[in-house]
């Protein structure tokens, strides 16, 4: 079975099996009260068609990121926004991180772009080197880059993000930054591209899906100072490509201070947990700067085995960059968590006489 | 002010107005108390992605359908499918009715096509007549209609469709019809193009807004057997267009056969009372198949007035062929009604020392 988006629960529970998703990036606190509320009360005024515009959401996005409402659009979900500039920008070539998030491609390809890749290779420990810069030359239109990267995990440092920055302007490309994971990282401002967005060929791609645990509502932003990329968007896509729910979903998730820090702090205290039991278990984390860990096994079929056990995670087999036995979890709760190691021990390590391996040592 | 779209009352509210909307065509019954419970038990599984293949919702819509799951996709509203198509099929020359439903155009014009208008002349009756066939030739590539047309609430009639489908089949025409508001009509059947759906040129678009006011959650799907169609449209999309909370609407959708026949009984006798109400006032009606009225006054800045007086109605300004003086309303709860029908009394026959003639007249 060929995975190639994460929380794909849908085809598995129709084969009857209910799993423990860690496939999908989700905040493990869940969806925060005050942004079901707010949607539970846009649902008594959901007979009127959304504002055309989003007005009150870009009002709100405008003051958390300083820029002016002309500079933002919000979409369906970030994914809706990748189209919408793919499709209306039709780049003659662009080149994009792979592995990376297979959106990009999807909508590379259907607006005919020519499709190069920034290989990421396991023996440079997947990251962005000096010689990917030699790829950005003036036959390029566009550089998609996600920060950090999905599936990885890996970050790309400030100096290096420079270098790029610095090729694409002298070459005339458009940098599309997906920062949809950033807020997960610890100091994102230095990870972030945000400060070179005046210079207009920067455009940020950010979600609400992620940290707010809101992805069936869908709900994403993007940022570029440059009006005409925006307007261009806007004239790719219908009239009112965001729901009201997910309107007052977004408004509503600015007041939730609170609950962002303690999202961050727990996925903090989890990613802990879990980074030293895999090293207990022998298997070596390649990235872990967001909520969610890309890690390598050698165990034949562990996939399969854990979906026997009722969990699933993310393979990586179907980025035929990434050599076998590469695979993403989410950084989930506590028990769900332990869950998961509780199997990954009995799998790696073997369980006796019907008794759990993991079990046994922890004198249960 | 320009109106591009009924509906649009935030431009309004920003000004500080708060108005009664005769401007968007929803059923004055609003969300059936199903709906509702079925997004807001949703609400609670919205951490989760939605279901990427809409699994459940197509089955209920081919079950109603009579049509195998791979004739139909799912939309963020229709329009959304309205821009997957047309970015998708990239058609050289198309045609489309005008006036006619703006969002046609912007897609079609997305994708570089060239347009040609089937137009629509008040002395003709704003119908299609045997001349608009000529245009039909084997250098068209789609021709898309509107059953009945918005905002003329007119229809095209069986004979005239089967006229039009030959016409397309001998000349290789793809047609898209777009029957969104077909479920007001009375014998829907006669007037769809369904009953050709077979022969994998015509491209049936439907939409769950109107008749289950659930403009604010955004759903429509479309059906055509033509699987390439299907499939290339979807390619030209995120992988996550409609969301889970639409999803469920939908699906609950279905179960509202009661809610259905009393808002079509509703609908109904409000048309009626405002169809007499208006010949009353000297107003012709032109078009009044669906949930709305298409009419024509000669009264001076009449939709001004009627913002003055707290009222939004469709001003037929955009569409530069529809001859000054046209205006759409939709059909609203009878007390809206009445309020609509006191004010227009009021503006056309003047009232006198503060007192409404209305009022004056009806002994209030």
């Amino acid at each position: 079975m060929e995975q190639i988006h994460g929380g794909n629960i849908y085809d598995l529970a129709k084969e009857g099996k209910e799993l423990l998703d860690f496939s999908a990036n989700i905040n493990p606190l869940g969806m925060p009260y005050g942004i079901k509320k707010a949607v539970e009360s846009a649902l008594n005024d959901s007979s009127r068609y959304p504002d055309i515009k989003s007005r009150q959401l870009i009002e709100k996005i405008s003051e958390y990121e300083k820029l002016s409402a002309s500079c933002i659009a919000v979409g369906n979900g970030a994914a809706d926004l990748i189209y919408a500039l793919c499709l209306s920008q039709r780049f003659k070539k662009a080149l994009i991180m792979s592995p990376g998030f297979s959106e990009y491609e999807k909508a590379l390809r259907a607006s005919e772009s020519k499709v190069e890749y920034l290989t990421l290779k396991a023996e440079e420990g997947f990251e962005l080197k000096n010689h990917h810069l030699d790829l950005i030359d003036s036959s390029v239109d566009a550089i998609f880059l996600c920060q950090p990267n999905n599936p990885t995990g890996i970050l790309t440092d400030g100096q290096m993000l420079r270098n790029i920055f610095c090729k694409c302007r002298e070459n005339n490309v458009f940098i599309v930054a997906d920062e949809c994971f950033l807020e997960f990282v610890e100091k994102p401002e230095v990870y972030s591209l945000k400060s070179y967005i005046n210079e207009g060929n920067v455009f940020i791609l950010k979600s609400f899906t992620k940290l707010y645990a809101i992805a069936g509502i869908r709900l994403g932003y993007c940022i570029c100072c440059n009006e005409k990329v925006i307007d261009k968007l806007n004239y790719f896509r219908q009239s009112w490509p965001v729901s009201n729910l997910a309107q007052s979903a977004g408004i509503a998730a600015f007041k939730e201070k609170e609950f962002v820090s303690s999202s961050l702090e727990y996925i903090k205290k989890e990613k802990q947990y879990l980074l030293e039991s895999f090293e207990a278990l022998g298997l070596k984390v390649y990235g872990s700067a967001a909520n969610y860990l890309f890690f390598l096994s050698n165990e034949h079929k562990l996939y399969e085995k854990l979906i026997e056990r009722g969990i699933l995670i993310r393979s990586c087999k179907s980025y035929n960059v990434i050599p076998v036995g590469f695979y993403r979890i989410a950084i989930k709760s506590h028990r769900e968590n332990e869950r998961l190691i509780k199997e990954l021990f009995d799998i790696l390590k073997g369980g006796k006489n019907g008794k759990s391996a993991y079990d046994s040592r922890n004198n249960v």
